[in-house]
């Protein structure tokens, strides 16, 4: 992810968000003070435990004056119900730094946490843009040196309509033109075939909607269609969108794990697996998710970006390099100025 | 695969359905004969053009007795609808197909033709098993040396209701059990948490149907069991289904090319590269669907296997080797005898 210049982005990072929290969220946001020389973190957690492992993780000298530590007593543990941060856990480190957004305290926020609390943080806290009934996560596929297609909706929402589906397609199409630089994006709404006829009742009708949209629609996607560069954008509902990225993410994990033991399983291939060795893992590294650092969520009133829970520190600074490219780009401006006329609720 | 013995199972084999017919098909037909010495195999398509290629294909001699060539003047092409099976090519090689599995001429079929045509037929045609409303394709996800994990339905149905869906598991179940020897198989629903209360109204009520029958059920599943082997048998609505086995074909494609590249990348690579080839190519050939030659069709009074468009020979000998495998199992007794008294209708 390239340097961004904004002058003081102020993110809010969920420190106690994730399965290796705080040790990775510190390390990351150490990282991030240092890669991003214009960003400000508010560091929100508990400070009784927060506090104690700010040198350790070299948060102090210099760095000290650009981040502050907010406290927040509670955490959403992973068996909570989203909901917990209504009422039991309005304190709690995802929804204060939901608070900070609404309240323009911060920029944006980025969460390692509870993926569906951090969600409903977003959505109830930040706030839905006027015109977006149906805020969408957007999953970036890499397919390529530096290359991906933006798969949307990845999870927000489990039974989308068809006006829901053609909003994500345009709210994901405004990302990837604003803040990738990509001109006129590909957009396809995903099916099970290439034909126009081909699709649910809902898929056709998301196709209707987005014919008659300023886009650059190309019509039905396939899953293949994810690998193969055809499209910068395909949009789907978000069941299917979740069940499609975990897949992708196990079937990748498996065939690095099958691909390293194969090498391995031979003396002779040994010795060649040394020598390929460095330029497998740089390959490899280009598809891993830690490189995105999270997702998005498109369509509310500010920048968040939601993150794995077994995010690494890397994952978490580049977590914050996404909001601040988001920040950077007034994505959430591009996309309120769009949606509000395009009414897709 | 391994062979079997049955004597004389008799496959008509769709000669004329694939990019590569009748090439791949007839090569495919002549190494199935060598490789299965118990089949006999119904050749199915035109004549005048099967006829001419017979022998440069090897299939003659010794051969000879051991395969029909049976007359049909039409094909399906890929552009059209599955219905003109029903009026304009009554007459197409893969209704005849269905027809000779119908009449009892042959115990099963293979087509790599168009796949919805090839559905309808064997559907309408050869005809649904009692107590089965919803026939479902059911994909091999290969997750390891020998392994795999049953996905289905993978593109019979678009809009399947929970009842269709819990049919799914169960014939998937039975076919994992009988054909694979898996014992008690493990049988969940795909969703988007591991949690109970995570999934649609659909799944929900498929796992609320599942948990009453006589299966081994797991509860939810999500995308990245597909590749841990936590499961057996994954059941989803067809339209998810061919999503995700589409994706993870494409996934696949692009990270083997993408190997391939970074071995070739650098010359110190180079000579690694060579080493490590053969290791990988077989470890890739564990994954690759033309060692499972095509998918069966579940819940029909007959033997359907429907491979890919783009079959090779070696793809379409496997077909003939799952219908083989199908037929020696008694898979479609199997599944009747569950299916009728079960009535997921």
């Amino acid at each position: 992810m390239a340097e961004a210049d904004v002058t003081g982005a102020r993110i809010a990072l969920d420190v106690m968000g994730g399965d290796h929290a705080p040790q990775a969220t510190l390390a990351g946001a150490k990282d991030a003070l240092h890669r991003f020389p214009s960003i400000r973190l508010l560091l929100v957690g508990d400070e009784a435990k927060i506090k104690p492992l700010l040198a350790h993780h070299g948060l102090e000298g210099p760095l000290a004056s650009r981040f502050d530590v907010i406290h927040a007593p509670t955490v959403v543990d992973f068996h909570d119900e989203p909901k917990v941060i209504l009422k039991e856990k309005k304190e709690s480190s995802i929804r204060v730094c939901a608070q900070l957004v609404r309240e323009g305290r911060a920029d944006g926020m980025v969460s390692m946490g509870h993926t569906g609390a951090a969600m409903m943080a977003s959505t109830l806290v930040i706030g839905k843009l006027d015109g977006v009934e149906r805020p969408a996560l957007a999953g970036l596929m890499p397919n390529g040196p530096g290359k991906f297609t933006i798969l949307t909706d990845v999870g927000a929402n489990i039974d989308s309509r068809a006006e829901h589906i053609a909003g994500f397609a345009l709210m994901a199409s405004i990302y990837a033109e604003q803040v990738y630089g990509i001109s006129r994006p590909r957009v396809g709404v995903m099916s099970v075939g290439e034909e126009d006829t081909k699709g649910t009742e809902t898929t056709l009708a998301a196709c209707a909607l987005l014919r008659e949209m300023d886009l650059n629609f190309q019509g039905n996607a396939e899953g293949r269609d994810l690998w193969n560069g055809r499209f910068d954008v395909i949009a789907c509902d978000g069941f299917l969108g979740n069940v499609v990225l975990k897949s992708a993410e196990g079937l990748g994990r498996m065939l690095k794990h099958g691909i390293s033991g194969a090498i391995k399983g031979s003396l002779q291939s040994m010795l060649g697996g040394l020598l390929v060795k460095s330029s497998l893992k740089a390959w490899f590294a280009q598809l891993d998710y830690r490189e995105y650092g999270g997702l998005p969520l498109l369509g509310i009133k500010g920048v968040s970006i939601i993150g794995h829970g077994s995010s690494d520190s890397r994952a978490v600074m580049n977590g914050i390099g996404a909001a601040l490219k988001a920040i950077d780009h007034q994505l959430v401006a591009k996309i309120a100025a769009r949606m509000a006329p395009a009414k897709t609720d």
